[in-house]
């Protein structure tokens, strides 16, 4: 084969926001599950009809529920799409035509969430940050529910923003639907507060492809007429997400992750982890004597988006071509919204975050 | 990382007809590009946001383009879903509410893709073969189009019945939507006949997870307002593909196969090949005085999907546990059909096809 492309010398620290790297345990199983050349049975190409296949996935789904104590009140699906689809999907499944669906809006996925349900369902903003500049989230207490709205949706944590919501809400009494692509399995989760949880697998579940949906059973049966059955929850949970060829590989992969963050101490572990690399990184900004800024109220301030800029914001591409000298890869803010960013997902160790830190204290000196 | 499961000992020769082994070149390849423990930049987690990931898309496209002589008539879109999605998002496309779509009922597939439309537009039967056990193709002189009729979907090869159709109709008055998944790359296709082609990956073109969707460009733009972004033609084709997140990995793996394909001689030695293969594995059926029975009218067996059984169907599981002791592997006919199958795609050899055949000797000789 001739190489796609020729291989580029690659940063030895990636804190990008939209894809994380794998842990290396992980990255090493893969490999030896991929095997050699004509290798037989490899993971790359499991038929999704087989046995392996199956067990694969059945442990897959045990390790997360162990993970998050997920009881058989929820179904828990491996479907197709990205969590992109799920702000179509949502409404499809939950909401019966003409009914009203409930936003709080924190930032720019939950803005893209509300105006992807727009014409699948009466979109009403519950809550919104918008006139803040999205530096903090609405308290529960202020929601505005709407009386019998199909559900309320978050957006867990907000990547362009780096806003969090700093816990659940305590339960509302319309379903919560949460997305939790990018802070999934970072802590615990309350999980009785949930009606729906998802989340893309690309930020702390392995390889892109992959989007974890958990339904609470109750609400199982809504779906409209003409959701494609692949995307219905419904009838993935009575096929164990097997309604159609699954994305074999990426589930494989999810498991493993799942299986090595239970032999890291689960949920507690990353929560302390996650809560210590954000700290570290945000004492380096509000350190920096305003070279560095945040402007997220520090109750809300993402543990794993930490979104920053600089005072003299034409210092950041410098700050980010340094950055990358150094080896420390995927800085640069949302591009809709700019500025710098971190994304500390759980392969992410608190020794990158402490070489990042450092870096951003020399690179302070030099241009303050 | 504990094992999920031990490895087991695998088939050498694997004719599983959901899921296609790779190349080796392209296994190999892959095996370089994820690199070691700690390799930075594996092709497991490129950020799609990146230049590379961008590379390789482009690339992938560009490669499929030249495969197929596609022209810039035609949108060649890399989605999520399976295709089976596709049986509902191709009404949700290119249908108006209340309009009529044709359908062509070749087989087990065909019919799931007509039970999936319902709902999303008035599905009627242009064709059916059901009256003969779909032991045929209807000739396309024979198909009731109806006036004015958003699309006529075939199924080009059917996995279940074994069943392909011989070459793409003339050019219909309606446009066609054709289901190639399992033999889309084994033949040259007469891209002006058709509207849309669409086919999963995980048969000729890698990794599970990924559905290749091509689409002539008159036909964009007609998509229902509640199509989530994701799986709306008109959306990814202004977007690369890259809407939300796309399945990075199964792409670049795509991409790999397109170039090897290329090396071999494009789809005019898949062409062969596939010829090849099956007239070998048809001679050995047909050849065995009755022991080995295929129902399916000559001109219509399927090249990449020989269904068969035995005369006395009792020998089925025997002939199963014979074949995978001799590293024969994935000969189960589907599931809700039963008898015997062997998926011969574009990673099958020659050499496999042989020793398959000649392990059917001798079966037959032990027990005829």
């Amino acid at each position: 084969m001739q190489a796609v492309r020729p291989r580029q010398a690659r940063a030895a620290r990636d804190f990008s926001a939209s894809q994380s790297r794998l842990p290396d345990a992980v990255h090493a199983r893969i490999l030896e599950d991929i095997g050699p050349v004509r290798a037989a049975g490899s993971v790359l190409t499991l038929p999704f009809t087989g046995a392996r296949f199956r067990t694969i996935r059945a442990a897959a789904e045990e390790h997360l529920r162990t993970l998050l104590d997920i009881s058989d009140d929820f179904a828990v699906l491996f479907l197709q799409g990205g969590a992109s689809a799920q702000f179509g999907l949502v409404p499809m499944n939950l909401a019966p035509p003409g009914a009203v669906a409930d936003y709080v809006e924190t930032g720019y996925w939950s803005r893209k969430a509300m105006d992807a349900a727009v014409g699948a369902v009466r979109v009403a903003t519950a809550a919104s940050s918008a006139q803040g500049g999205f530096d903090h989230v609405p308290p529960p207490a202020d929601w505005r529910l709407t009386p019998g709205a199909a559900y309320v949706h978050v957006t867990d944590n907000e990547t362009g923003d780096g806003v969090e919501h700093p816990d659940a809400p305590p339960t509302l009494p319309v379903p919560l639907v949460s997305d939790m692509t990018s802070n999934f399995l970072t802590r615990r989760v309350r999980l009785t507060a949930h009606g729906v949880i998802y989340a893309g697998a690309q930020k702390n579940l392995g390889v892109a492809g992959l989007t974890v949906v958990l339904v609470r059973r109750d609400l199982l049966g809504r779906a409209h007429a003409f959701t494609p059955a692949p995307f219905d929850y419904t009838q993935q949970d009575a096929a164990c997400s097997m309604v159609n060829t699954p994305p074999t590989f990426a589930i494989y992969v999810a498991g493993l992750v799942f299986e090595w963050l239970l032999g890291q101490g689960g949920l507690p572990a990353m929560e302390t982890a996650a809560r210590s690399r954000s700290e570290a990184l945000y004492a380096a900004i509000d350190g920096s004597e305003g070279f560095y800024r945040c402007r997220v109220q520090r109750a809300y301030r993402s543990r794993v988006s930490v979104c920053f800029d600089l005072a003299d914001a034409s210092l950041t591409p410098l700050f980010l071509l340094a950055a990358r000298e150094e080896g420390l890869d995927g800085l640069a803010g949302h591009s809709r919204i700019g500025g710098l960013r971190a994304g500390l997902y759980n392969a992410v160790s608190q020794e990158d975050v402490a070489v990042l830190a450092e870096f951003m204290g020399d690179f302070r000196r030099r241009f303050q």
